[in-house]
């Protein structure tokens, strides 16, 4: 069955078209302010690079936060539409946990940060022994300042606020934490794909009247 | 600076933009028949998607293979007629190793296969102990039905020839061996971009005039 997956939460979104048995395509989606334009055309897009049509979609995947506002807001917008339009189920994913299952068979804990603004990030801790994670903590918000008193290694630490608070992060925190690559420390729509695939297995869908997004912070 | 990067050593080519502290933009590649169309006017596409002008690029970094013939050519062409034009490094980046580097710290050393078709693979086997990964073994290209006498666990596989070979390794393999989840299959144009820019600082780029692929195969 394929799932089209969406990712909002940061202002690096992406988007994943995934078949049983493999990764049909994926696409980055640039620019935070945009997603309200981008969105849908990238999804168009998408299924023309696969040689799909949008009818064969089976199932929708969506990340669920925390992350950016408005993304969310969008993201589980349009996911909404298209899971309903299509009479599909909607998975919703969460989203720190889909940047923890960036590193299968991890030996270590894995610690999700995501900056949350105005000097705090959201913080979820993982095990990920196998294909996918578990939550051993969180998601929280927390004062970034807090955050050494938190973690220490072992311990493997991912997500775009490791960017948002390096220099802070790098004179606070023990050498021996490793630190993921560039190129890992965004979620990705494929892995949102896959967790989304886990979970649909689990009977763990949602109804698409009531999915909210996971904020964890009161809305202005 | 500014890296771009290509990979188009499988049917499911990438390309990335990869600034010193982040990965600004990544897109998937579909169908190995028409990289010849497709490539530039991506490149495009993602140089538009993150805001920047083919100018601002000081380095091109492309996946060398081993992988499929035509599309290495064409990646490869692609990547020495942009570092030509706009007099800048090329740096070759081992196909199999980009691989292996999307399980950075990982305990267990790391097979990666791909298919050569005729019933062979390529296969190298990495340590990744830390971001960047070390070969132990490999490439080397081989009958897909020795590969069970070569490999045991403790091991991670990846590559896309588990999705090609996936029945007969399945059913040859010992259950212990991990296997990578279907998004970390295929190379990713940004770990490519990563290795590129640690190969750049290494002084291990390669005169355009001069660079092959590797093959490990004669050329028909």
């Amino acid at each position: 069955m394929l799932i089209l997956a969406l990712d909002t939460a940061t202002d690096k979104g992406s988007l994943a078209l995934m078949a049983d048995e493999e990764l049909l395509a994926e696409s980055s989606l640039e620019s935070a302010g945009t997603y309200l334009q981008r969105l849908l055309p990238g999804v168009e897009a998408l299924l023309q690079a696969a040689r799909r049509r949008l009818p064969e979609v089976g199932a929708i995947a969506v990340s669920i936060g925390p992350g950016n506002f408005t993304g969310l807001r969008i993201g589980l917008a349009t996911a909404k539409g298209l899971a309903y339009a299509l009479g599909c189920p909607l998975i919703p994913v969460p989203t720190l946990e889909a940047l923890a299952a960036q590193f299968p068979y991890h030996p270590a804990p894995i610690g999700v940060i995501m900056d949350a603004k105005r000097g705090e990030v959201f913080f979820a801790r993982f095990r990920c022994p196998e294909a996918q994670p578990l939550t051993i903590e969180g998601p929280v918000r927390l004062a970034v300042n807090l955050l050494p008193s938190q973690v220490a290694p072992p311990l493997l630490l991912t997500g775009p606020g490791l960017n948002a608070h390096e220099d802070f992060l790098k004179n606070s925190l023990p050498p021996e934490i490793q630190w993921a690559p560039l190129e890992s420390r965004h979620p990705r729509a494929a892995t949102v794909a896959r967790l989304g695939r886990l979970r649909l297995a689990a009977g763990l869908t949602a109804a698409p009247a009531r999915l909210t997004p996971t904020y964890l912070r009161p809305a202005l």
